[in-house]
């Protein structure tokens, strides 16, 4: 799968691990402290820190000798990951918090909230921008090319490819009359 | 839960719903077309849609009546996990492409690679520092106050506290001796 979506998806397995490494970005460093902080059940916690520390994003250190004790520090790549958490707290903070936000990014100097919005380093531009567009890289195969030269990057629906479909094409309806 | 993390992930569901999202911000909307872009059993992708259309990311629309069919449409709440999948992607194709990159968001006008990163929109400057910190919103819990008021973002430990530890503390090791 050369998707670079799936491949992260891949690597960091399920929901327990993203609440594992936005624990482990609040400091959080040890089994009991993430099992109480989760209330997760122990061989869980066990197979996702294991399955973290192989991908990468964890580092296992022992801390006690006698008895022997680990802690779990996040990698630099897990350090890295903070930037998909904070754009999924700002979008769970924008869609459901009906009772107003309980956790949010301030600027400590100012305590000013945050407004996280995703730029292009090069143009300074937001991505949200029609500008930007999903195109094959170096590495892409010619299959990721054919798929990506079909479509559009941005949650517009493109005409439908009538060849693709098994069913009758009929026109589609403006949504204001549906 | 009162994290907007959390929150979100609930919504979300699981992988599936990602890729779900991820290929309707591509133009997708029909039953087959995410059927064969993702390689999904079709009970699971039921099961997925309709929990997407429940969480109000995707709306269905009858597009056709004899026979019926019906396609899926993000709504706005669903195009704006876009930001999310940007951050998701470009983690992915820092951490693992080994081979190079293969699907990235370029400027269509000048055809450069896009460099997505976090910034504040209110002071400009990226989210990675270390001035931003997590603080409670207005509609903060007693608990969640306690809560955040012990941890510090961004990655770095804080200095154990011992009284929530059931185990001796022994001295940190730098990581360069271990």
């Amino acid at each position: 799968m050369s998707c670079p979506v799936a491949r992260g998806l891949e690597r960091v397995g399920e929901w327990w691990s993203i609440l594992i490494i936005r624990d482990a970005l609040q400091g959080l460093t040890r089994f009991d402290q993430f099992e109480q902080s989760l209330g997760i059940a122990p061989n869980m916690l066990t197979r996702r820190l294991s399955a973290l520390v192989k991908a990468g994003l964890l580092e296992r250190h022992r801390y006690n000798d006698r008895p022997p004790r680990y802690e779990y520090v996040l990698t630099e790549r897990g350090r890295d990951f903070r930037s998909v958490l904070v754009a999924m707290q700002t979008w769970g903070n924008r869609h459901f918090a009906p009772e107003g936000i309980s956790v949010q990014l301030v600027n400590v100097k100012t305590g000013a909230p945050a407004e996280p919005v995703l730029v292009d380093r090069v143009t300074g531009r937001p991505m949200a921008d029609s500008e930007y567009q999903l195109a094959p890289g170096p590495a892409a195969t010619e299959s990721t090319r054919r798929k990506l030269a079909s479509r559009t990057w941005g949650g517009t629906p493109r005409p439908t490819d009538s060849s693709r479909l098994p069913v009758k094409r009929a026109a589609r309806k403006p949504r204001a009359q549906s």
